[in-house]
This record gives C-alpha cells, structure tokens and sequence, in this order.
C-alpha cells in the first residue's frame, strides 16, 4: 500500500484501464462483514459531503452498519484508492487519504463505544495525528465501559512507522490484536514466524495471526489454535483478505464461540472475499457461516 | 503402507521396473539420520544373516551408528520394501516385514539403552507381538535409568489398530510423540489439526508433529512453536520424511537445544531426505545444519 496524494491519484487514474467502483476502505469492509454475518455493529469514520461520500454512507447503511459520523464539508475529498490487481491476485494500493485525516475525538460517539463489546481499529489510521487522538479517546471510553479494544496492524509500512506506539499501545491499551506475518514480524523485528508468536503471546488478550494460505494462528495466555485457511476455488483478488478475517473473529467472539470456532468463520469469510473483485462481500456471509461443514 | 508376504513380495518384484536398492527402515532412516548430524546414537532391530540383512549391517555401521543385534539365523529373511515413486513424489510403500518379527525381549540392551538420552521406536512395530513386549522392555529399562522414551505413530494404519494401547502408551509410558497430521488425527479421531492439538497438548511431555509442506508444530506443556518448512528446490520422493524429521528433532533435544532449533533442524534433515530418491541422506547432514541461515 502506498499513499499517494490528489494529483497523483488522478494521474493514476488517468493511466488506468476501465475499473469498477466500489466502496472499501479497512475497517469499513471489516464492518460490513460483520453485518453480513448477521452481527450488529457500527462504524464510525469520515468522508466528505462528496459524491463517494454518500455513495460510501449509502453502502455501509444498505449492509446493515450503523454509521452517523457527520460528513466533512469543506476541507479534502472523500478517501480513495486505486487498487491494480495482478494475475496472481496479489494487489498495489494507492491510497488518497482525503477527509480521512479529519477524523479525531469529537467524531467518537461515546454512546456507540459504550454499547460495542469490542472497538476495533485500524493501524491505517494511526498516520494522522487527530485520528491517533480520536483513538486514544475510543479506548478511554471503551475500556472505562469495561469493553474490549482490538487493533489491526494494517500494513508492513505502517509498523516500520509507528512500532514503538504499537508496541505501548498493546501493553494495556489493546485488548486484542490483528496482524498478518510480515507485519507481526516487522512488529517484533525477527526473522521467523514461531520467533514473532513467542513473543506476542502474552503481550496482549488475543492475537489473531493471519498467514495467507498458511491459515491462522490464534492465541490467547497459554491457548493457542493453528487453524487452516478455508478452501478457495480460485484466488482472484487477495483485497480485504485481512479486513474479512477480522470481520468473522469479531463477530464470533462477540457471539461468545471458542476461538477455533472464531478463526474458523475468519478464515470462511476471508475466502468468500479473494474469490472475487473488491472487498465488500458478493454473498450472504451468513449463510456461507452456516452452511459450513462441521469438523 | 501396505504389509504384503514374501509371494507378494515376489510378484510385485517381478513387475517393477529396473529399481536402486538401499538400506532403510523407519527408525534405521533416523538413526542414519542422527550420525549424520554427528550425533552419538545406537539402533536395535532384527536382521537375518542373509545377504540384504549384510548390507544393512554395514550400511548402519559405516554410518557411524552402533549395532549390535544379534542376526537371525533360520526363520524368515531380512525385511526388505518395495517403494513405488510417482512424479508427483508421492509413494506406495509394499513391506515385508520378515526377520523383523522376530525382534524380541531378549534383543533389548539394556546397557545401550541406559546410555542413551533417548530410545525412540516405531509404531510400525507394535504389530509384531515379540517386538511389542521388547518395546515394552526398552520402556522400563530407560525409565529406570531416568532416561526419556520417544514414539513415532508411524502410519494411520498403524493408528487404527492400536488406537487404544498408543493412548495408553502416551499415559506416561512416552515422554515425547512423533506424528504427522493425518496419524494424529486418526489418534484421536477429529476432523481438524487445531482439534488435535488441543487434545495432545498435555497429553504427553513433548509433541513434534509434522504436517508435509505446511511445516511443523512442537508442543511441550503451554509452549507451542509453529515452524514452517525448509524450502526444497524439488521434490523427488518424501520416503523419509518423518523419519528424517525424527532425526533432526532428536539430535537437537540430546544436544539441548530448545524446541524451536530443534524444530528447524528436524525441518531441515528433512528437506534433505525428500530432495533425492531414498530415505538415507546424500549430503552432510551435519554441514548443511551448522551453515543454515539463523534467523
């Protein structure tokens, strides 16, 4: 993922192919995800009173999401990014924060917080230093309700950024974590997956490991579950892999499920989003959940 | 793995293609395996004193492991198998057992059992009834010394046949497992890796289980360590593998090193095994551990 700025976003653009629009952003997928599965959660984030604005408020409404954060008016354009996807599924962002950055504390609807059992944040957003506050807030009112935090790391780029906030922000701040292996091993600067879980374990509640067709590794204290990726016909765009996967645990947990039952609606709800274009699921998660074969 | 007699034995003989002939045998692979690595290690088995039962003698001696069971003479003839190798490096094992039924008590010895750090068996041996009362004979004789026992399943069929007593024997009377997924599984008849995990932790004082490409997990009490494959340019012929695996993770526990070495060293013998046709090493296994790359 690279970020980019406006001009370079519609020279980019200009370069493209024709593509398709859709409405995506991390925690955004991860949200709609949830509802898909049938869970009840809210989003909150900010886009401009732009064109991709509604259409972004539209499509998370439409899923089922509660979202309420006031639009921007004035100021930079709604967020977008230009995704190229390659052959081998594999995919190069570029990122035009936009209104994005506007984010900060007064947008925390402390209500929302208080009824959520887990917040959820992503690590894009730590880039921006009204956002970090907006989080530091989320937290403050989450933990203060007794609820959970959970964090996604997000991005290689993002832990080579901010490793010793991440870092702090696990020793108490954040309940549970996400991250692939690159970014968990960037996070802990070691050279091998076994090396980064050793030391995650214990750090934080929950750690939730992706690791692409490897699967996933979830741990908790002294409990640790090594579960495989769900069967895939066809990868044709990894996007949201990561978003999705958070989606299905969140959503088992807070279904109170065991966390092998947790990581194993993860991992369906990962593959139902790289077997297509675009990060919003094409199908009823739900169903797919519970259709499931049971082992 | 299909046991056949000497008439079967025969036949599929006289059907094969032009074949290499070498010395094998489970815990013999591993045995090689660990003089390789330029570990001290010993190896009891039941050989005839025909010509096939020669070659063996001195292929292990020359290897460097002590061997010292008395030949058969009279009865059936040396254990030979016949491996069938598909491009896709997957093979059909045919295996007469011959003269290795015959392994009894009396074959035990103790001296050399006392000596040893580890005496490790296959589960391949539980069929014949002599050679289980000899297993159970090394059981008490390392036990008595302080010394650990180690098993390895050996085969899913194996599993199926003496699922309750390999229960039994993992009560205490095995200190530390060999397994790959599906014998695992099968032990404890669950669909899922995760659910067998969670059923082996704490059953027996180590775990090493082996899952093919997807690496391998080692368990010991609340610790758990996932350990990805050593890369294989090519694979020509996984005969070997878990007995390689064996190797490696022995000769590091005997050497004291912790579980995540030992893992990677295990990984490592066995990428070499499955590089080449043949289930006794090529190359220095010693060489090619002491300039892996550390991570």
């Amino acid at each position: 993922m690279n970020l980019i700025d406006e001009t370079r976003a519609e020279m980019l653009y200009g370069e493209m192919g024709p593509g398709r629009e859709m409405s995506g952003g991390s925690a955004g997928n991860t949200a709609a995800g949830i509802a898909s599965l049938g869970g009840v959660c809210g989003f909150i984030g900010k886009v401009h009173n732009d064109e991709l604005g509604k259409v972004f408020t539209h499509d998370m409404r439409a899923a089922g999401v509660e979202f309420n954060t006031a639009h921007l008016v004035g100021g930079p354009a709604t967020a977008r990014c230009l995704v190229l996807v390659t052959p081998d599924a594999e995919r190069t962002m570029n990122t035009y924060l936009g209104a994005c950055v506007e984010l900060g504390p007064d947008d925390i609807d402390e209500d929302q917080i208080k009824r959520a059992q887990v917040t959820y944040m992503e690590g894009y957003l730590w880039d921006p230093p009204l956002a970090k506050d907006a989080f530091r807030r989320a937290i403050e009112v989450a933990h203060g309700a007794g609820r959970k935090t959970a964090l996604t790391l997000s991005d290689s780029f993002c832990v080579d950024r901010y490793r010793q906030e991440f870092l702090q922000l696990l020793e108490g701040d954040i309940d549970i974590l996400f991250a692939n292996e690159d970014e968990l091993k960037s996070l802990y600067q070691v050279d091998s997956f076994d090396d980064a879980l050793q030391r995650v374990q214990g750090h934080c509640e929950i750690a939730a490991l992706t690791r692409s067709e490897k699967g996933s590794v979830i741990v908790r204290g002294n409990e640790v579950h090594v579960i495989d990726a769900s069967p895939v016909d066809r990868v044709v765009d990894t996007t949201g892999a990561g978003d999705l996967f958070a989606s299905g645990f969140l959503y088992g947990l807070a279904r109170g499920y065991d966390l092998k039952t947790c990581g194993t609606i993860a991992g369906l709800a990962a593959a139902e989003i790289i077997s297509h274009f675009g990060a919003r699921p094409e199908t009823s998660l739900k169903t797919l959940v519970d259709d499931r074969p049971r082992t």
